[in-house]
């Protein structure tokens, strides 16, 4: 099961502020839920040593990795020759992606077109039948597209692949600043080394001032370190407990 | 003048999905339009030994870098030691910084507060009418909150440090698809090969199918480019051109 993932972004597009990512917020929600921690997102240009670098890392990192953009038949998609380059293997053409072409474009089908069945050597396809074109996977590395809709629909035939254990969340709503607060979340982390201990001020809520957000993937660890957190604090101090 | 920036986003709570990044989105039309490209965005967790291999990274690789998050005075943020190992330098207590917190908390100041006061050895305070806390400046690293108000208050009082040579944009709506459009694009980087030439399709607009973007700091080149596009594209082809 993958524990952990990593986030390549390809795209002047986003680089240059034309457009804004929804994709990498979309992922790390989805991840969450289902039990696999994102560890790292970046966001690069459209050049062909720059996306091998970066997957090469990520995919020797992290258990899986996601790649959104660049993969389109103009010569600003260069995603899939990225991919090879960090994998050492040649770019080649996929007979079945040949086929499918084929059959969508007919006559009017040409060679930028065939771009598109191109993929890193040793792929393999994963078909849905939700999805018209196959999602490639190199190794580790999930190759999908920028277009928010069509990444999402990929994305979602496939989630359960990357189903985990889940992380357990509890939410303490707090009307003190951090500044008082952090005594005590020193303490308690004392207590509970292993905790995930998030402090999130807000600056223009009126309902709190901090929201301290616990985390652990074992249940009955994150419920003895909320007792023990709701234990110290001021009775007064706390707003709400969420889940 | 900077040319190029890289942005360092510090923050568990963006991995794991529970808040959207604004940061990086409003930084990259802001610096786009000053002129500054964006090279590279990373979003990392809240870890000393992380932040400390990415902001030595981007400080190497950039003009300029922005870091966003972890600045406050709990056990996660940890940005300022993490851009202190980066650079090989101590964190030190800055007098100045600790009268602004004496000033500000009167009597309840405590050392989680003071906390804010540290910096790494070597920092530069850059000091504004418009923000209450000076921003830090270590090298070539812009050390920034992470909350989305009090980090656009005080990039806009930093913003004219980073105006450049603008950068010129075209762009051109089509309506025919990427296919038919790639051996224009290709033509056109072989008469231009300079050019910054994007190429970005739209699924689900009635208007057109393809937005091409043409880009130099050199006005007439870019306008040549455009004009040589015109001329290569079947005249049905085009739907309009913009700034």
């Amino acid at each position: 099961m993958p524990r952990t993932a990593g986030i390549v972004l390809v795209g002047n597009e986003i680089l240059s502020g034309k457009i804004e990512d929804q994709n990498a917020a979309y992922l790390c929600r989805e991840l969450r839920h289902l039990g696999v921690e994102v560890r790292r997102i970046v966001v690069i240009p459209d050049e062909v040593d720059v996306i091998a670098r970066e997957v090469g890392l990520a995919s020797a990192t992290f258990d899986v990795v996601f790649t959104s953009g660049g993969v389109g038949p103009t010569h600003d998609d260069v995603t899939i020759e990225g991919v090879a380059r960090a994998m050492g293997v040649a770019v080649v053409r996929h007979p079945a992606l040949v086929a499918i072409l084929e059959h969508y474009y007919g006559t009017s089908l040409n060679e930028a077109n065939l771009k598109m069945a191109e993929v890193p050597q040793g792929t393999e396809l994963l078909t849905h039948e939700t999805v018209r074109f196959p999602t490639i996977l190199m190794r580790n590395v999930y190759i999908l597209p920028g277009v928010p809709e069509i990444f999402r629909r990929k994305f979602d035939a496939l989630r359960e692949r990357f189903r985990d254990d889940p992380i357990h969340l509890k939410n303490v709503f707090v009307r003190i600043g951090e500044g008082a607060l952090a005594e005590h979340l020193n303490a308690l982390l004392r207590d509970f080394p292993a905790l995930a201990l998030g402090s999130y001020p807000e600056f223009s809520n009126p309902d709190y001032r901090v929201k301290v957000t616990l985390e652990s993937r074992d249940q009955s660890y994150v419920e003895a370190a909320l007792a023990k957190l709701l234990d110290r604090l001021p009775a007064d101090a706390v707003v709400r407990v969420g889940a």
